[in-house]
């Protein structure tokens, strides 16, 4: 893409040598000769005028214009209306090399997990909120802000997580960071320095923990997930002094962690003096009446809360935020300078009005219904063409499991529906052994519409049909 | 900061057990009761309709009725107009605990290196920017994009720093990130996984630089700087199979790495198979007439270029960018995507926009004119009240060294100026070993205007006259 300039010349890197030989009009046609050549200035950008070139390299202007009409002269440069010189549209240069193409549009249907509805992003109020976060930023918003995050952010986070997810944080523990990827990285750094050396992760679960443990230097140990979330037997019988969870909303099961389990993993934490880091991602959206208050809450000394609005707004703009205990809060704020210095100033004071304004709780209305539709598309259709498969983990969220009966081959479905571009996902990705666990397909619908997960579901009907699976197609 | 709600009402975190001792009417007195005393309610907040909340709890709304007025005459809630119930102003809570404040302003003047004028921030060129990537987005843009940064971004950097910076890079070879410091911490990963041990470093230089190196894994070690930039022999002598570097203006000593050493330093590479990171951090504002293109272009399968827009347009914004090596691009971008899954989507189709547009240069001539009257009053302030200070450094960027003569002391200097609240950065700030050389007092006047700059110098002009510093004050 040629860059535009409008109302400005662009800026040019161009030497000019006056110990070398040569004079100064020949380097500068040299010099302009190769910049064009070698694509540097692209065919149809626009010159600088020569007024300006003049100026910005110490020679006369009559130089300029000479070497500008000798180049004319070769057909490097074409004069063009109001005094406007530009590289010769018919200049054969080498290809700009294109970075890679997004993928190819795809006409089918992919189920994917852990995707929010895209369309949905709430641009207005977004735009808005920028607007709002130019008129009032200060000096320290521009500039290198906190490393923690902007204080009326985190006062307004703090805030909300106490109003909506019960947690229980005060703003100086509440880092800003870009989402759960970055958040339990600079977790577990922080642990990582403070002596732990194994960290439990769901299984099954997101394969992503295992490396992000992986990653900080430490061992990845997995523990089994049942119908009331993580079994903390299970976590009794390994090293770990650290575990990451879902709890409100278990990935990919889908299901709430219990009461007694909550006390139990608790108990469990205390006597290990260990740590839970918690990854509340699609708390916002239940379906029921019965919100599940965030674990933090229950233990502000132990849990390491971490969300983020790639879920309730859009991941493209990167923010979220750890509640800490105290003892770490710092430290994980000193990690984020570290890595980052901070996130976007402008951006947080954004997400600041936004959630102020009431804007942000609207937004989370709106889409609560609008996944409600979806998910009910999902259950009609799969009662309609898929009778006998159970559908767990619908409660809250945009997914949901189903188990498949006995005799069903579960990679063998994916295949097949792939063959019809209707992608699935089993519950095989979610194994951290890659083991042999109940086969099911995992069924994500937040950036499908209706039209798309009805007609997606009909035409792998025969595929989800009990028995030992062929695909006639 | 109570939150305030447009046309819309807060969700609140209330359970309500219907296996629960007590009728559903007093379990929500009771929880509505917690939640205004532990202050997760704040005085002031507005509560849901009736309707609302009965709906969401799965109540009639008569409870929810009953239960306001119970709690209007305990005093807990008032009635307002239009039907809105609200927390008692009254109501004596828990202080919402502060983030830390801002630093207090400073009525002194900080000469601090490295600080950009952050009063210029183009507020209305960003807003306008970020109007056109609202107006352009695709669904790729706001959702999780490509983890090297969106396509168009990356072709208009490349194309960029060709143009203004004669590198040579194509798109591909592109990373998105926040700004130097993530930019240097990703590479660096990459070359520890690639085999680095140790990474060379100036002396003087920024001593930010070490730390990353050994926050890597990697082992650091200094290297000298003299007149010509950094001392290659000094490198050879050392383990170091990569090299950070500051060439187009040294920080904090402002010389330009000399031609002779630039093939020096390439020659180096080539024999250790070698890479040097170059932070490109100031280049933008060059006050002479002869621009001194970035190393990439001399050696690109040899040298990372590290730049950002934190200088040129401000530090919120954090965006810059990394130019690697072909064999080196898809490793940093796969780093990228591991810290933190790649930099916000619309602010980077914001800064396409801006550059696309012609305004990133017209923004980038207009301050190098701001920076340049700012130069000048640091210059005249000096020659005046110290004739005899030696300036250096001043060809680009925003800073100037003054070496002291003979007898100064640098930090009795420091130290007395800083009683007068003029805070001056003396040269053993950036010395590696922390040792003895020749001393000096680093100017930034980035962030000063120019009576700051001006009555900055006159207040500490008896400070830097030659002999034994004492402090009359």
């Amino acid at each position: 893409m040629a860059v535009e300039w409008s109302g400005s010349t662009p800026e040019i890197m161009l030497q000019l040598d006056r110990g070398a030989k040569g004079t100064l009009g020949t380097q500068l046609q040299g010099a302009l000769r190769t910049a064009i050549r070698s694509g540097r200035l692209r065919a149809g950008e626009r010159l600088p005028s020569s007024r300006k070139l003049a100026s910005d390299l110490g020679v006369s202007r009559g130089l300029v214009q000479g070497t500008y009409e000798q180049l004319a002269a070769e057909g490097y440069l074409t004069a063009t209306g109001g005094g406007t010189t530009r590289v010769a549209l018919a200049m054969r240069q080498p290809a700009i090399e294109q970075a890679a193409d997004p993928a190819p549009v795809d006409v089918g249907v992919d189920f994917a997990p852990g995707r929010p509805d895209l369309n949905s992003f709430p641009m207005r109020d977004w735009l808005w909120a920028c607007g709002e976060a130019a008129r009032t930023a200060s000096r320290m918003d521009i500039g290198y802000g906190e490393a923690a995050g902007s204080p009326r952010l985190r006062e307004v986070l703090a805030s909300y997580a106490q109003r909506v997810r019960a947690a229980s944080v005060g703003a100086r523990d509440v880092v800003v960071c870009s989402g759960f990827t970055q958040g339990v990285t600079l977790t577990l750094r922080v642990l990582r320095e403070r002596g732990t050396g194994t960290v439990a992760v769901e299984d099954p679960g997101h394969r992503e923990m295992a490396m992000h443990v992986r990653r900080a230097g430490l061992r990845p140990v997995p523990v089994p997930v049942d119908a009331h979330g993580v079994v903390v037997d299970g976590l009794r019988g390994t090293a770990a002094t650290a575990v990451i969870l879902t709890p409100a909303h278990q990935t990919p099961t889908g299901v709430v962690l219990a009461p007694g389990r909550r006390q139990e993993l608790l108990r469990w934490a205390d006597e290990r003096d260990g740590v839970v880091i918690e990854d509340d991602y699609d708390s916002e959206f239940r379906y029921d009446r019965r919100p599940v208050g965030a674990l933090q809450g229950l233990a502000p000394d132990r849990v390491v809360m971490i969300g983020s609005v790639s879920k309730s707004l859009g991941p493209t703009l990167r923010l979220g935020w750890i509640l800490a205990p105290s003892h770490l809060a710092p430290a994980i704020a000193e990690e984020k300078h570290r890595s980052d210095r901070g996130s976007p100033g402008l951006d947080q004071l954004a997400l600041t009005r936004l959630i102020e304004s009431g804007r942000y709780d609207a937004h989370l209305r709106r889409m609560r219904r609008a996944y409600a539709a979806k998910r009910v598309a999902l259950t009609e259709a799969l009662r309609r063409h898929a009778p006998h498969l159970r559908l767990t983990g619908l409660d809250a969220g945009f997914h949901a499991v189903a188990a498949l009966p006995d005799g069903m081959d579960e990679a063998a479905i994916v295949a097949a529906a792939a063959r019809r571009s209707i992608h699935l996902h089993g519950m095989h990705r979610y194994r951290v052994h890659g083991g042999t666990g109940r086969p099911a397909i995992v069924f994500g619908f937040g950036d499908l519409n209706e039209h798309a997960i009805r007609s997606g579901i009909a035409r792998i009907a025969d595929l989800l049909l009990p028995g030992p699976t062929s695909d006639p197609a």
